[in-house]
């Protein structure tokens, strides 16, 4: 039940039968789901709309050599490693991506903080917004954290849980109906109501609307803020949410470039980041020192993530 | 009846009265109003947090020179207006603003477009909210245009007026009150509302809340890039809202860079951009030539924005 | 006489005709030129190694809508123009093109203040340069301007002309000579000179060269920050040499987006920007005055800048 | 033997005691080396010419509260840490500087990478270039490495320096004098040499100068860049001679954010970055197990580097 037409749905048919030729580089797994949307929450998703490069063209960067050379592909991903270990950044630049991202309001708000990026955003400045909003599964509906500000503690439950899922929806139909009434639109087929009204515009209108209301974009990207876009909100820090979206995008990337992925999990999803003051710790403990937090020098917060990253 | 809590004002009138020595470039009439909110809207402000240079300060870069030299006033003021005439862009980046700033959501939404500068945001993931929202005063309440889809018509008034902001406020508080029953907070004490629930975490109640609630944000840019969204903010096609904080920074502005300012209405907010077709017309018609819309090549839209430019 | 050698023109010619089926835009005016240098200056050259979309994505961005949809093409072409006379940018900037420019050092030092782009550039740090340098073609030989610091006057001839040309070509010669000695290199066969030296460091040794000296990288930008950097570059302000360079590019957009080269020439490459004042000007002239530069309040200058722009 | 003249110099002290009273963030430390150049390299300088911002203003704007509150300094410095450890980048955006630099043209051009900074460079196509050039202190004259392409080995000796030395000083004399004949001015006193020649155009005849001379900038930067810059230009992998110009900032970074330096120093410059297939080996050898390259699934490069980080 993904959130396009079926007017849409047969265009994007259309559109991915209609094959040209290109000398390109070109990633048969990624035009396979081109166009395609993924589901993310329950009415968005995320979709490839156009993508420049291949793991060969970040090695060919890197190169600034002609054409494909003869180097084998295990030199290529030694290559990908060899540069991801030394954070190197300007070959991973030599790749773009084109996703429609459809999202809720406040996700939107999060993700546009990555600056180094090109959006053009559905504007409800121009047009009219549908009637779509996003209300968690019960299984996210967490509580709040008492041990960590921004965190979600366990999961709501019973009346506490019904109750807040009823003011979601309630609250985000009724939002939209007296949207629709500013508007002077009838909400189902969206004619004028009342020809003896004017309609509030429609940049004001707007306003009524909760941040849970869907809102859509292009989103265009080079591989290198994208790898930092996604080791940020893929974290286990970030809001649950746009982790999801993190997560299909990842899912992309897989497809997309196998050997950039690969590298990617190793030295930064699933690395580590250590201070000059934990490294201290980390080889007197090597050396089979004992080395406690009080001696450590490092707070009582710190000592504990340090003692997590090591599995201590 | 600005925004700011008794306890804010007096830490503001603390901090004007801390004078300290600098030898850096220092406007004595920034100076007197930083820190002091402008208002704008019904609850929104923009104030002055810091600033780095002055007009001399571009010319100084300009000149990549030593000191401030022994030039005349007016010849700093010719070379603004070169530099500004020929779209210089990097001695205007050499000045720099930091300013905070209370906004509607869906105004900041506009704002953070310009993504060339620094943005430290309110976060509604680890604060709550207050409850402040913007309701658009009776002779703002602007009809949807016929004619330009972006843009505004006359002005509601009677009842249907009456209902649009009657559906504004009771939304709002409405949104409000809901928000903090799922914190489980009562909303005049900020208090725990009910010892046996948990409530729902702060990241996902806040996304009850309309987007014509407020938010805040430090706002750092430089002054090429903050003449750049001043132009656009400040045209008369923004929207109103908008358009008022632009308003308030641009006499920010006066203050702080009085011959930058003027250059800056010459060559920018007032001039206009004429294209080779455009001056194709208003040469014949110098000419003395009498032009029509149909000789001229153009479409009639694009015509009248002509005429209009031309006073014709 | 491109500087690329034959196992390199082989790699191109290989690299074109191994064709790919893609469902993503694709131009095939732009096909053709894949991969091809065209030649700029003497050793210096531009070419195509990938690009993303095509002016329908333009125009699909700036509808986020799905699909080519069944619009004619001159609605496409009403919109392109509409967008570039609005200084809409975000459509713009879902275009991207990746460039594999040669280029002298002084001239690349120019490029590079263009900061929206993505660059590797060939590092010699890394790896030792050819010995290739920009000789100015004898016309191009200008002497310096009296009026105006920036430019160029008429053109050397005669005794001065050859002894610059002797004096350049001399020193670029000797230049690398006691480069490669520097390296302990022969400068033929790039084998080591004499097993008994170590030669100096390539990071050290490349001082030595000066900027005439042709150095390449690949250049990935946007369509919006190419318009901007094509604009200022192909202006009569700008140095012949990266004027040659725009050139070549402009040639390359025409084939790649030809509704939106049409626009960019009669909105931006030939349009007119016309100050506040000047515009008073303007609209006393149509009205029938006599204005002279003393009753405008304008410089000198100015002035005359504004009657070349009106051809008076 | 600072390369600034005596005029200069009067200028900078008078500047220095022309003090003007603010209500801003200052920093004493700061401002008593404010505009006085530090020495690098042999001709080279850094000098603070402005400055926004100080520890304080991180954590007001990471809190976007008002004013400077009551904390405690321990209590700003467990933030500006946490800030610090768990890569929160728009705090640290919130201060600024502005550096004028001296510095040789290839270490510019590696400068200039770094995108994120507001640059006015000093022009040679406006200006004349003054005769200052770099040559390496002998200890400082290394030879190629042979185990990695981009570094240096030992250092050069004896004859071989002598030769290295006299070609960089012979050919960079001789550039210059060139340089000045093509302009057709006297060396000495920059006069007109010949009335009979019309000089070369400044643009043209700086061709002919190697980049070690000395160029000269503005260069304004936001803190978080700035510390971006510092961890790559200061580590052991950067070229000597641009470390010596961070090793310079990272002297004005103490005076002027002691609490920023501390944790700069802790959290990024002397911490390491752990694959995820690095921290398996250390976790298991942590558990007393002998791990070996061979059982790592490492390969010997990446091994060697992880062993120098763990100090085994």
């Amino acid at each position: 039940m993904m959130s396009l037409s079926q007017l849409q749905l047969d265009e994007i048919r259309e559109a991915k039968q209609f094959k040209k030729q290109t000398s390109r580089a070109t990633v048969d797994a990624l035009e396979e789901i081109l166009f395609e949307p993924i589901k993310v929450l329950d009415h968005g998703f995320v979709r490839v709309i156009d993508y420049m490069g291949d793991d060969s063209a970040i090695v060919q960067a890197a190169r600034v050599s002609y054409g494909k050379g003869t180097k084998k592909i295990n030199e290529d991903k030694g290559l990908i490693n060899y540069l991801m270990r030394h954070w190197h950044t300007t070959p991973f630049e030599m790749c773009e991506i084109k996703l429609h991202v459809k999202l809720p309001i406040f996700i939107a708000r999060q993700w546009i903080r990555h600056r180094t990026a090109n959006v053009n955003e559905y504007s409800a400045r121009y047009s009219i917004l549908d009637k779509e909003f996003y209300i968690p599964a019960p299984e996210n509906l967490a509580m709040q954290s008492h041990t960590n500000r921004q965190g979600r503690g366990g999961v709501l439950e019973g009346e506490e849980a019904a109750r807040v899922l009823e003011i979601l929806k309630n609250d985000s139909e009724q939002s939209y109906k007296h949207y629709m009434e500013m508007l002077n639109l009838n909400e189902e087929t969206n004619e004028v109501l009342d020809p003896s009204r004017a309609g509030l515009t429609r940049e004001l209108a707007r306003m009524n609307l909760p941040v849970n209301y869907y809102t859509q974009w292009y989103w265009k990207v080079d591989l290198n803020n994208l790898l930092h876009f996604l080791r940020l909100r893929a974290d286990a820090h970030a809001q649950f949410e746009i982790r999801e979206y993190a997560n299909a995008i990842i899912s992309i990337l897989e497809k997309w470039l196998p050997l950039t992925f690969e590298a990617f999990k190793n030295y930064r999803l699933n690395s580590a980041s250590i201070s000059e003051q934990g490294m201290g710790v980390v080889k007197r403990m090597l050396a089979g020192e004992k080395v406690t937090q009080e001696l450590s020098g490092m707070s009582k917060r710190e000592w504990d993530e340090l003692m997590m990253v090591l599995e201590k």
